[in-house]
């Protein structure tokens, strides 16, 4: 197994649209690389999903996040989609499914209140998260 | 030429508003490098354009993305701007201007209904897309 | 010092929201790192602002930006974090933390009308802006 091959890491989310703080996973699992300085991807196989950085003190500024979200992109606005979450796909898109996070002295170099979250915007469901970490070379 | 060289597509577009699905000339573009396992970036050099990622399955879900766009940044929204594309621009960092993918085996990791789109916002014009592969080491 | 070590930019605002320019002094970071190919990562450590490529040229561009983003996402909403400030986090995550540049030939790979801008969601205040460069292989 080289150095950066891929890491993955497995949710179960509760609620249709869910903002979840994956930051002390994907920590441990740059531990596990062993890798000091590089850089961390961390990727969402997934199209009505996505994965964001935000603050991680004060959860009202979640739950703010994702109900306006909602109140931009409501669930039912209309939509040709018959699946009924044309919402969720358009989430997914606007916030972005990687995030690119730099590894010094074996920690991810966040700001102070930075977090890492996986936004569910179509849960309930088993979800992964998919993550690369490439030492200096 | 280094195997981390840039590689380009080009691209026509139809219509103000489009995604058009380019993860087979992505794919494409891997193969031609040679490059088994590591990280593609794909850069779109326009501002009135972007790349994201989303569902490759049913087309109404790119009808619904780009039409509920339209509703949220209408093209006549008393903007200042006197080209009258300030739409475009405000999708365009929205959404984004690159996507960083996982190369293993050769192949891009994608979940299931993942696809890689260009967004068109200011056409029918002619684009181009930049990629650069980079080997794991 | 390893080539590819971390760079940072401090940067003061002046409004509550603001595109600074930064293309001039990410281009100065490259060229004294003296990587002449490669690629530029640049994160902002903040939850009230981001980092976007958009229109250097015409001002109004970056004037229709903050306005029309103003107007889809007020800073009084009815949010319940306390701090009447959640509109700046949602800016933030919708944005985005971080913009990834391809260096070729010394020089950051952009468009014509390209240029990289500080996001300023909850100023004045003092930011930061990290820079990795990493050589190709």
């Amino acid at each position: 197994m080289s150095m950066s091959s891929l890491r993955e890491l497995s949710l179960l989310t509760k609620d249709r649209n869910e903002l979840i703080d994956i930051t002390v996973r994907v920590q441990k699992i740059i531990e596990e690389s062993g890798i000091k300085e590089g850089i961390a991807h961390v990727f969402v196989p997934h199209t009505t999903a996505a994965v964001t950085i935000n603050e991680n003190a004060d959860p009202t500024v979640q739950t703010d996040i994702i109900s306006y979200l909602e109140k931009l992109i409501p669930e039912n606005a209309n939509f040709r989609h018959t699946e009924g979450n044309s919402d969720a796909h358009i989430k997914s898109s606007i916030v972005g499914a990687h995030v690119t996070l730099f590894v010094a002295d074996g920690h991810i170099v966040l700001g102070t209140w930075q977090g890492i979250y996986f936004c569910e915007f179509d849960g309930p469901r088993s979800r992964r998260v998919i993550i690369k970490i490439l030492p200096d070379t």
